[in-house]
């Protein structure tokens, strides 16, 4: 064996530990028995301890040498799928190797009190509760960003949203959302006011079975082209995608008052599952076969969810769908009706219930409060008065209390700082591929008109799928849409929906 | 940390690792999409991997050494759960240290290898398809025996038998299984006789819908005992019992035309669970904290499935709850027909469906034949004559074909040998221990009788669960019933029930 060979081997150990890790964090979350809850996290903790192990074994390092200094033995060739493999496999030998064990572990267990402490705060809305605890994670977190940030040659921030993101930089993000914040001061009063204008949408009355409802969302997944040979759809407090590639989980939750919630919840996991097995198969389980990071998963799940799904033509064809699936007044599910009702522009407290005009206002918030603390500008103790300051000038509203406000979101009090900015940088990037591919695809709106989504996963497959992590995020959007990312096609897509 | 201390901590990591693969098996039969299968395969055999590789570490023999020979640092003290512990982890370790490491990976490939096979052969009835991958394993499964006979000091098929249920060689089942053979020859045509002098059960009429079975199999289950906080009821193809200690998974499959295969089989499973549930949490995911075998694993599901569930006094009250669960013509759920019907006698080909009486038969059958096969008297090309003669002599009955003959079990085609004498070692230890706790608990029967498990389960609590595996499954059963395994007790329960 090569030892260019013999890394491709240890990171396939790597991402078979990291399968069993989400197929049982899938399973804590969709099935197991709350009494499972202790052994499930001393088990993902053992597996989380391996893999760091196989990432940081000594070993590792003189293949990585031999196989990049390209001697007989250990050249990967001028293959660019081998190439950037190594390069990924270098990269996760950084990171890992930076921290140091003993800070993995202190970060771990800081992480997970935290996170039990804060879902008791949040529903007593008591900041004050948690804030020590939310203190020592921050606290960590920077030593952590301080660790990585020399051997990455990055900021401390950006060392950590380079684990979520990489390539993508504080500095290419502030200009973004600046812009949008500006774009967001004109263009919301006027969706306000262009909405004010129509119609209320009817809502269609009744319960909506559950089984009806599941059923129903089986059927569009598998319409979007998700292949449930290889993947399943179950019911979780929190909708998420997991698994893996081969056996995608996706999760939903269901109202039996309210079908749009499950149903857009599953397009949108649909879209990440979708990604997953569209990854190459010839380099699964290797750095270069991955997601080419998480706001370009993201991107995935928001061009079905927002742009082809909430499209007047695919809600023509899915109003029908509705309408066989509930029976009952056929005036809601009409198309018209149905954009109103699943396109209302609102400004609101919550994040994950906010429309896609609003949201990028939320995520924005979170970046620069999150900057503001990784880099000590902020305190955790500030943290409730500057979330309602900047929520009032984002969007002119202040939380009634901070269960509304700081106490929202799981991600800080579990220790993710710097994935904030993939949701927006996402939704951006989803704009910009749907441009992309209808000036490419010959009639795509008039295949969305028909319920057919098969000619945008053909060419997402093709443009990004398939690419794996062999190109970065915004070498992707470079060879698929010819720039960078570049936030006016999103800003076009919201003023063709919001304000003409 | 002291030897044992460090011992104690790998054990704790290994049983883990079994953990986790013991839920991703659970996951595999119970709720995966097909296509997992393959990614699944990679995923156990990697955590198999991970447990061989920590249980044969260089420093854990240095370890076991210096804990056994009492020095300071390692003496684990005069504490009769240590010195269990500390023998079943060198134990464990003499068992993994035996086999060279390519013959655990050639076993483990060729049993994956046959076993797929043999699910097309057994669909064809075909065994000449089968025979030499068979003959491959039982060639593996020698060699493996070969190894670890002089390890343990065994005959090559006690060292396999001592992999399922340590403590008890052939020697032992040899003329416990030639004096049930003669039990057999003349108590079932009596019982036979005397059944069909008896009135034909009437079988409930209906449609008995899965929600409504489930729902019943459910109570019944709590009814035992069972802790749902810490358990979960599915289906799958071959209900089993899975999972952990805190988090068990039992399974069973139901028949929209019958009831009765599903709930006794949940009964069954919940027996499983409930001894998991019942050992003794201090130890924990040391040797010493586990079941003692897998006879006396048997011997919990059998205790209620066979010996409580299936009484007079019980079928009584679980009438009631039949007839309240499905309604419909009262008849079927008395309990004088409850029993006919769930009580039959029958020479049948199958072992999984065969009645308590004649499944020993099936049993004695396999553990002649596997320990002909291993100890080379017997050829995989002469099995199924060997089986057709074998089933002829002790029921008077050949099977039409080798699917309902020698390939009807997954058990040799996966490379499980020295297991099937379990089954009816554990059906003797539980009417053994039936017995002992009839003699013991008070008014045991007239609780039976009112649906109350609680005191045959207090019993079990204490003479069996919580011993874990401080006592080899003969001592528990001395302790608790005053006589090791006595095959008595059963030959006079089945006498009671059959032939008086």
């Amino acid at each position: 064996m090569t030892p260019y060979d013999r890394l491709a081997e240890r990171f396939r150990r790597i991402a078979l530990i990291g399968e069993c890790a989400s197929l049982l964090g899938w399973d804590a979350s969709a099935v197991m028995p709350l009494g499972g809850g202790p052994a499930r996290g001393d088990q993902l903790a053992l597996l989380a301890g391996l893999g760091h192990q196989h990432l940081t074994a000594p070993e590792i390092e003189q293949d990585l040498a031999a196989a990049e200094t390209a001697d007989p033995g250990g050249d990967p060739g001028g293959d660019p799928w081998d190439n950037a493999n190594l390069r990924l496999m270098r990269h996760a030998y950084v990171r890992a190797k930076a921290v140091p064990e003993d800070l993995v572990v202190a970060q771990a267990k800081a992480n997970a009190t935290c996170e039990k402490v804060w879902r008791i705060a949040r529903q007593s809305a008591d900041f004050a509760q948690v804030a020590p605890y939310l203190a020592e994670v921050v606290h960590l977190t920077r030593e952590t960003a301080a660790n990585l940030a020399p051997a990455l040659g990055l900021s401390p921030y950006d060392a950590l949203m380079d684990g979520y993101q990489p390539g993508i930089r504080a500095e290419d993000v502030a200009p973004v959302f600046a812009a949008y914040e500006a774009f967001l001061a004109t263009a919301l009063p006027e969706a306000e006011a262009r909405q004010a204008r129509q119609a209320e949408p009817v809502r269609p009355a009744g319960r909506f079975p559950v089984a009806a409802q599941e059923s129903l969302c089986r059927s569009i997944a598998e319409r979007l082209g998700l292949n449930f040979n290889h993947a399943r759809l179950d019911q979780s407090a929190h909708p998420f995608s997991g698994g893996t590639p081969t056996d995608v989980r996706i999760t939903t939750r269901y109202d039996e008052a309210d079908f749009a919630g499950a149903l857009m919840g599953v397009i949108h996991e649909t879209g990440h599952a979708l990604y997953e097995q569209g990854l190459p198969t010839r380099y699964a389980r290797l750095p270069v076969g991955e997601a080419a990071g998480m706001a370009m998963h993201e991107s995935q799940s928001l061009i079905f969810e927002m742009q082809a799904c909430r499209s007047d033509v695919f809600l023509g064809w899915m109003g029908g769908r509705l309408r066989d699936a509930f029976g009952g007044d056929p005036a809601p599910y009409r198309p018209e009706n149905l954009g109103r009702a699943l396109r209302r522009v609102r400004r609101s407290f919550i994040r994950v219930d906010a429309d896609e005009m609003t949201y990028p206002a939320h995520v924005i918030l979170r970046f620069r409060l999150e900057r503001a603390l990784i880099d000590g500008q902020l305190s955790v103790r500030d943290l409730p008065g500057a979330w309602n300051e900047a929520l009032q000038a984002l969007l002119g509203i202040t939380p009634p209390d901070d269960a509304q406000g700081c106490l929202q979101d799981i991600h800080w009090y579990d220790g993710a700082f710097g994935y904030f900015p993939s949701y927006t940088l996402g939704a951006m990037a989803a704009a910009q591929l749907m441009m992309a591919a209808r000036a490419q695809v010959d009639a795509l709106d008039d295949a969305l008109g028909q319920g057919n989504l098969s000619p945008l996963l053909g060419w997402l497959r093709q443009h990004v799928h398939s690419v794996g992590s062999r190109l970065t995020f915004n070498e992707i959007l470079q060879q698929s849409t010819g720039r960078v990312l570049d936030p006016s096609a999103f800003q076009a897509h919201l003023r063709k929906r919001y304000l003409e």
